[in-house]
């Protein structure tokens, strides 16, 4: 069931011995978050962990807290994690029936956890967890600032795009005046291209096919790709927001290949189309301008799929 | 002389008939900030218009406003000009030795006004534009907050570059309450980007020279390029940014032809490497992180006296 903040705030306070757990496939957002909220819960004299299933990428190493010591988990959270598939295989399998709050952003959330605090109007995961976290009066250090900036400037492409709110500059500036190191993790998490990076880039725009007289784009990022240049599934977040940037288009589609043959897809539209109503048709959801959903097998008779229904959408 | 806050808030209130100048090869702080500037005048039942030897570049087009009919200029103010050669040669021949006031945020300033409020730490001269509005009791209409926020995001790199304070994400925050079209305006100058320019972005990448194991890029456009791709001068600013972005580099060096043959070198740097020092040993300036200069004649010689410069800097 869904619960009211200052409900969450008080199951934060009560908890004990807390699993915090992000979803696979991880980003600066649930990162960021559940990293924060584990340092505030220790800054309460609580245990508390974070469970990543792919555990935590080179780019994002720097949010890392030292682990507790092993302790049995009385009490466990999830961070921006709209369904409990998303928590990747071996975490959804341990503790997917298990989540007792669900702090989350997602507009589509299918309610998993027993008790669920949802935002779908906040930009970020971390922005919510900042303010449960000023309600429980936690000092916000360095390094919780820190983290909470890089997952609100994760999910607003630094500010960039349409789900920024004054909430969110607000934050920003507070988390800032607490130390954030607003420059470095930019730099980190914005402003670092590979080589390898650049080289995948310049293929999958190379292949990028246009539709509808330009409206919808199309790029496919294959297994061969990734190999080549030697990247790897979680560095591709920017080449995803490329496929909306080209001029004219309104429906950016990335199919990328997954190492078992299925595609995931990745949509990012334009203001007055509904990334989470296209995907949703498959299974999929997300957000009004950033959704998600996947195919097995065929790539080119998935991508018809897509293609028809995102042609639908723009009529 | 330079003068102080206070101080230029008066000369803004006693202005009458106010010609207002930018810089040559206009961005979005330099239109933004005399635009608002020049509503802000209007609304206080002043004459003003702006004055850019280039005229607005498409992408900047949503930030002009109508023109004030024919007036004789009785007060001059430039904004975000850190150099009079920087007004551009028409202006400069003009209005170059008549500016009453510059308002600006350039460490390196040479002052050419008869009066300077210069704030070096700003991120944006739109900022310092915001507050001397704000003191002289302007409505903040959504028209100026469009135009303040563009200028702010433009300087900021959408609030990602190490520039960003807590104060500029209030005053960001303060435009978005005020209505700014933050989306819309991002959209425009950040997430659009022409399949020529995507090209462009190819050629030059494919042609970056690394120096130094890495620590140093060096990218060249040429005419020749820029002709192919149908891209102007004044759109390649995501591709000066890109040379820093490279993983490793610590100075990123672009060469870019001019229409007469000449090159306009600009440098972008990381955190300890300081781009303003390294232009100022060829007769530019600029910022720490982003400064520029210019040559005559051979590209090879002045990028080997470039790579020269930046190598001792690294050392």
């Amino acid at each position: 069931m869904k619960i009211d903040f200052k409900t969450a705030m008080h199951r934060l306070m009560d908890a004990e011995d807390v699993l915090i757990l992000t979803h696979a496939n991880p980003d600066g957002d649930t990162l960021g978050g559940a990293f924060a909220l584990a340092l505030a819960l220790r800054q309460r004299g609580k245990r508390a962990r974070v469970l990543c299933a792919d555990g935590v990428p080179e780019r994002y190493a720097f949010l890392e807290i030292p682990p507790e010591d092993d302790f049995t988990e009385r009490y466990i959270i999830s961070v921006d994690v709209a369904d409990r598939t998303l928590l990747g295989k071996a975490v959804e399998e341990s503790y997917g029936d298990r989540v007792d709050l669900a702090i989350d952003h997602h507009g589509m959330l299918r309610l998993f956890a027993r008790e669920s605090y949802v935002e779908p109007d906040s930009a970020s995961a971390c922005e919510i967890v900042y303010l449960l976290l000023l309600s429980m009066n936690t000092r916000i250090t360095k390094d919780i600032a820190d983290r909470l900036y890089a997952g609100v400037s994760t999910d607003t492409g630094c500010f960039c795009y349409s789900n920024v709110t004054a909430r969110t500059h607000r934050i920003a500036a507070d988390l800032l005046d607490r130390g954030a190191d607003v420059a470095g993790i930019n730099v980190l998490m914005f402003e670092t291209k590979k080589p390898g990076f650049l080289q995948l880039e310049q293929q999958v725009l190379q292949g990028m096919q246009l539709f509808e007289n330009g409206r919808i784009s199309l790029l496919t990022i294959t297994r061969a790709m990734l190999e080549e240049t030697g990247c790897r599934d979680e560095e591709i977040d920017p080449i995803v927001a490329l496929s909306r940037q080209v001029e004219g288009v309104r429906i950016g589609i990335t199919f990328k290949e997954r190492p078992d043959g299925s595609w995931k897809v990745s949509v990012r539209t334009h203001e007055g189309v509904d990334a989470a109503q296209l995907c949703a048709q498959f299974g999929g959801g997300g957000h009004k301008r950033a959704a998600g959903c996947q195919f097995d097998g065929d790539k080119d008779a998935a991508a018809q799929r897509m293609l028809q229904a995102a042609r639908l959408l723009l009529d």
